[in-house]
Formats: C-alpha cells, structure tokens, sequence
C-alpha cells in the first residue's frame, strides 16, 4: 500500500537524502525488491495502490497503466523515453518527468574511459592476462584518429569538449540540428552519418531511441566501416542491431565495440563469446555524484505532487510529438 | 655479423621508416628473433659484431658488453635506464643514447584509460559480462575524487594537463622538485608521499626506477591507503612489490589496481587471478604514432655514429650520478 513504488536500483544506496525526503514529508515507499529490472507484467502486477512511480527503464505501457489504478505521476530516473508509453500516460492524465541534465556528465566520463580502452587495446590485454596470455597490442592515441560522433546534445557535446584536451584529432559529427560553433576550440565537420561510417576510426552514439534511430546500424553499415573501425553504443540498446553486431564482429570485420546498452539486460548473448567486444552493465549514469543527483531530482518531482506546487521537469511537448509520430 | 641489432619487437612494423634509414646508408641489421624481451645471457649470445644496439628493455650488463666486442652505442627506444649498467658502459667508452620526450604522450593517454576504467569498474564489468555474469558497479566520476601523482616530469604532469578537462578534483603531488605552477588551470597541493598514500582515492606512478624508487610501496604503505583506494603503475614494474600487492589485493583491502609494468615481462604471477587487478602488457608506449618516433629517434642516433657526428639524445650526465650512487 505505499504511496511511491520505486522501481530503479538501486536507490538511495549511497546517499540515503531521496528516501530522507520521502520519510520527511510521511510518504511511504517501497523499493523493486527483484533487485534488476522488471518486465511490464510484473510491474503491472507491483504497482497496486502507488500515486508515484520512482522509475528506471523498465517499460512503462498501458497496461501498468490501468494496473497503477491511483497512478498519478511517472518520474524517471534519467533521460530516456523510449520505455514509457507518453501518448498513452497523457490520455490518463498521468504526469511525467525526468531528469534530463543529471546523467551526462557520467555518461560523457565513461564513453571517453571506453575509447580510451578500444583504442589501447586495455579490454584485450586484460582479458588476455587474466586467461593467461601475454600479447602487446598497438594501439593508436586519440589524435592520430578520426572521430565519428553521432548525436551532439548534452552527452555528445560533453564527450567532443573532453577530447579537445588530448590534443587535435579530425572530429565529424552528425546531429538533426548542427550547431557550427558547438565546441569552440575543436574545428568540428557536420557530416552526414554515411560519412561517419565510412571516414571514422571511432564512432560514438549520443542519440536517443527514437522510431527513427532504433535499428538504426545495421549489417550493411557496420560493413561500410573501416575494417579496424571501432564502435561505441552507451546510449540505448537496439540503435545497432545487436545480431548484425555480433555477425560482423565473428567475421573479423571492425576492430572492436564497446557496449553498455542491450535490448534485454542483464545481457547474456553472443557478444559475450567476443574479447573484442567490451561490454559494460548499463553504467553510463553510475557514479555516485551523478546517479545521486539523478535520485535527488526524480524524488524530488514526486515531492512537488503530493505538496501540490508544479513539477520542475516534466516531459518536454517535443518528447509527446516525437511518439506520436511512430 | 650484423653492424646493428635491433632488440626491442615489433620493430619497424607500424612505419618502415626506421629501417629504411639503416638500409639507406647501407647498415646491416639484425632484429631479435625471438620476439619477446632478452634475458641477459641471450643478448651477450646474440650480440656478436654488433656496433649498436637498438634496445628495449632487456638488461644490458657488462657482460653483455663484454660478449659485444665491437659495441659501441647502446640507443635506447624509449626513456628508462634501469636496464643499462650506465658505469660499465662509461667504463668502456660506449655510448648511450634514448629517446625521452616520444613516449610521454601515449603513456600519460594509457594512464587516463587506467583511471576510468578503475573508477567506473569496466575492467570487472567487462570480464564479469566474458564470464556471463552482470554485475552493475557503482563508480565514481575524477571530480569526485582525491587523486595522488607521484612523479610529476615528462608523463606525470602531462597526465595532470589531460585531468584537467574532467573538472576540478582534489589533487595532490608529489616530486623531488616541486614546481608550483605546473599546471596553472589545476589546483595542485605539493605533498609527501604518506600524505597521498593516506588520502588518494586514486595513486598513480611516473617515476623512474632508481635506488630510492625500487620497492618503493611494500606492504605496510599499501594497508596505509584507503580501503577502496585505486593505485596505477605504468611506470617500472618494482617500483610497488608485486608479491605485497597481490596479497593486499587477495585480502580485500584496496579497491583494485591498474599495473603494465612488471618485473619479469611476460608476467604470468598471482595478479592474473585478481579481477580488481586490471593488467596490461607494458603498453605504456605502444601507440603507433609515439612508437615510431621513439624508434625512428633511436635509429637517428645509430645513423649519426655510422657519419661520425654527434649525437643529439646522448644520456645525460645526473643519469650516471644517479647509478653511481646505488
């Protein structure tokens, strides 16, 4: 029977303030107790009585919707849209927000340490090491290649601003809204994306799931890339086809992948049997100070509902359109 | 009976250059067969007629000198000197050469990769995911935490220069020659190395391996740094002693370590089964553009003994002091 079901963890883990506040304010919670991400159905069947849902990724359809029978307001932990079902949430007069600025200086610090790594070669020589091997791999440093950044918003402009300082490597970037001046002391090519595919040694995706850029990489452009190309998905699992990922990678084409997002997390698939491949655990907000400032932000857009004033961050008109549109 | 024997591999495999040079003035050149780093009775076997050694980091000893009857220039790829008995060389007036300036840049980008992939737990991420677990590690971003530079020359200070991007950590530094504006954007706290051991969330090394250096952290200096302290050596292997790191590692205390140096290359010790040791292969250098400079540098100095002019990298004179006082 609580009021705020809180479905991401986990939470308030290493700072305990967002629970502080829900307890403060009397509000009763209670935390996704399976630990890893549900499936609709069984949010459908937690949701019960809450007035808030403290949300993660987990997808967010009509169904809990009609489940969540005093469901007033959907407060994502985080950016992304794409698992919460806006069109359908507006017709039911549910509120949602998100915090949209919080994550992307985390995501933008892991996406630099994962190119730091496939460039290095620092994954292979680990997991070589670890099984036994000992083999020097030749890497290259940022400045001696081209970067392919895809999506230049608030992650993908904080990675190009972190790569000015390693010195002057060729930059493209590709963005629905190209903004010439966008990193000052980086000279930056707008280009579109098949430049990118075809010219970048590293590619980076900042981009949303949209109808638009889901499966958006597939077999033949992960074939027009350079054979010793390498590729970086922290963004959302599914904009490369993660089949056609694996395929190209088994057959010796590209030089490596790094990949924090999957379609189904926990991720048990093929790319697991790939060294080349670095996988991470959907980690991109996961430093203390971001992921805190994360829980802060969503907790705190539940505490504006029951005190009755305005959210702060709720959805963007832009986020609603851009459903509709699929 | 080649006038040149090239130890260090790969050799001339990224950029022939180097070899084109030997080949242009008509020098012969052998390049060690083995592929991997000589001891020292293999290179007093091997070395033959040779006038110059191209060297990597395999121990060149007065016996290996003795066995070199025609040696006359020992030229370094690369800037440590450890593994060159610079007083038996001096003894029989054959020269020494390296090349410090070329590997700095690659070195200091390797550090970096270390630091984020320690912070955020890609290394353990990654091999849990090879291993078919997933385990979502909660980091920490470089602004959040203290870090600890130990050496602040030619890598050191460029590592610092590439942290200040990141935003605005504590730092802490420590140098024989503390130099207050450094890095004037950082704000910098020139302390002892108990002070860094005590208070680094995040130690890294670029020291040379010297008399005082050798053994520097044993045991007792490793209990005395945090308990989720991260520590970095891509400086000499030695410098921290291996046996006391895998053991205070093994015993739960430090949050992991990033280690490319070891005492005996190819390493294969306890280290291998510590996954919160993240191992590399004495890659500090290994980029393709500083790898050929650093080998082109050294070929130069070989061209310049075959003409009869001077060199323009010979081995300064506080490098004999400093081997003159072990």
């Amino acid at each position: 029977m609580a009021q705020v079901l809180v479905t991401t963890v986990p939470f308030g883990a290493h700072n305990r303030l967002p629970l502080d506040l829900l307890d403060s304010l009397g509000v009763s919670y209670e935390i996704n107790p399976l630990g890893r991400r549900l499936t609709a159905p069984e949010l459908a069947d937690m949701v019960g009585d809450a007035e808030v849902i403290i949300a993660g990724t987990e997808p967010i359809t009509s169904e809990v919707m009609d489940a969540g029978r005093n469901l007033r307001l959907i407060s994502r932990v985080g950016i992304g849209l794409d698992s919460v079902d806006l069109i359908a949430a507006r017709e039911r007069g549910i509120g949602v927000s998100y915090t949209p600025e919080a994550p992307a200086p985390a995501v933008a610090e892991l996406t630099i340490g994962l190119m730091l790594s496939l460039l290095r070669g620092i994954h292979t020589a680990n997991l070589g090491l670890h099984g036994g091997t000992w083999e020097r791999f030749m890497g290259r440093r940022i400045p001696e290649v081209t970067i392919g950044i895809i999506g230049t918003g608030r992650i993908g402009s904080r990675v190009l601003r972190r790569l000015a300082v390693f010195g002057s490597p060729r930059i493209l970037v590709n963005d629905l809204d190209p903004r010439p001046n966008l990193v000052p002391e980086l000279k930056l090519e707008w280009v579109g994306k098949e430049t990118i595919y075809e010219e970048a040694d590293l590619i980076s995706l900042h981009l949303p799931m949209t109808a638009q850029t889901r499966n958006m990489i597939r077999r033949e452009h992960l074939l027009s890339m350079k054979k010793d190309a390498l590729l970086i998905n922290t963004a959302r699992g599914g904009i490369i086809n993660e089949t056609d990922l694996a395929a190209v990678l088994e057959s010796g084409h590209l030089g490596g992948a790094a990949i924090d997002v999957f379609i189904d997390e926990p991720y048990t698939g093929p790319l697991a049997c790939i060294d080349r491949a670095l996988l991470t655990c959907h980690m991109g907000s996961m430093s203390v100070d971001c992921r805190s400032r994360m829980e802060i932000e969503a907790t705190e857009e539940a505490v504006r509902l029951f005190r009755g004033v305005p959210l702060e961050c709720a959805v963007p008109i832009e986020e609603y359109q851009e459903q509709e549109r699929r």
